[in-house]
């Protein structure tokens, strides 16, 4: 397991609040499940909302006009007949490159663990 | 900016299944912010409740069985008189570290484009 030190004083404080700031832009219950339905190549509101499992078509069109405000999603009205929506990803989510990393990193490592447990109940069994 | 080459194909499905993972323990709009009230040492349920501006008291008696489930928080009960319940973190909390110093590195990076981008529309009006 990968324990570092944890920080203190000032240092904390500061992380913290930037901790709160990006929670505050990408937390919440479906932001970066949004985000991860574009990256997969998902542009269109159903298809979106397909991708994303349980979002109701009231919430994820409230989170796609977040993500519009905070400059990671564009919104493009093609007018031609069907008019058409289409949703896409800017550059700023690359950004976002090392937390879902961190994420996807922790996210394996705790499934293993899980597994492990489960394994050991089993044995004990 | 920091941007990566974006990955594809089962890289990124494995990922992507981590990352929900991840979020599925981690996510949602409480349980990283009572895992730093407790971080800051906050133990008793009503510091926490203080500490976490906005959650409601069944709310956060919820999380707090989450995250004693998942093996975040250790729950004790003192049974003299008067009886204290304190909650701490455990150890395991420490594998969070990359998650957190990622989102925090995050939330300056964006804290300061915003900034950057009031100053424009500042120096333009």
């Amino acid at each position: 397991m990968n324990r570092k030190p944890r920080p203190t004083g000032d240092e904390c404080r500061s992380s913290l609040t930037a901790v709160g700031d990006a929670l505050y832009v990408i937390g919440g219950k479906w932001k970066l499940k949004v985000i991860i339905a574009l990256s997969e190549g998902c542009t269109r509101f159903n298809e979106i909302q397909r991708a994303v499992e349980g979002i109701s078509a009231r919430v994820l069109s409230n989170e796609l006009k977040e993500l519009e405000l905070n400059g990671f999603v564009k919104r493009e009205v093609h007018t031609e007949i069907p008019v058409v929506v289409e949703y896409t990803l800017t550059d700023y989510c690359d950004t976002l490159g090392d937390v879902l990393e961190a994420l996807a990193a922790w996210g394996h490592m705790h499934r293993d663990k899980i597994r492990q447990e489960r394994h050991l109940q089993t044995a004990e069994a």
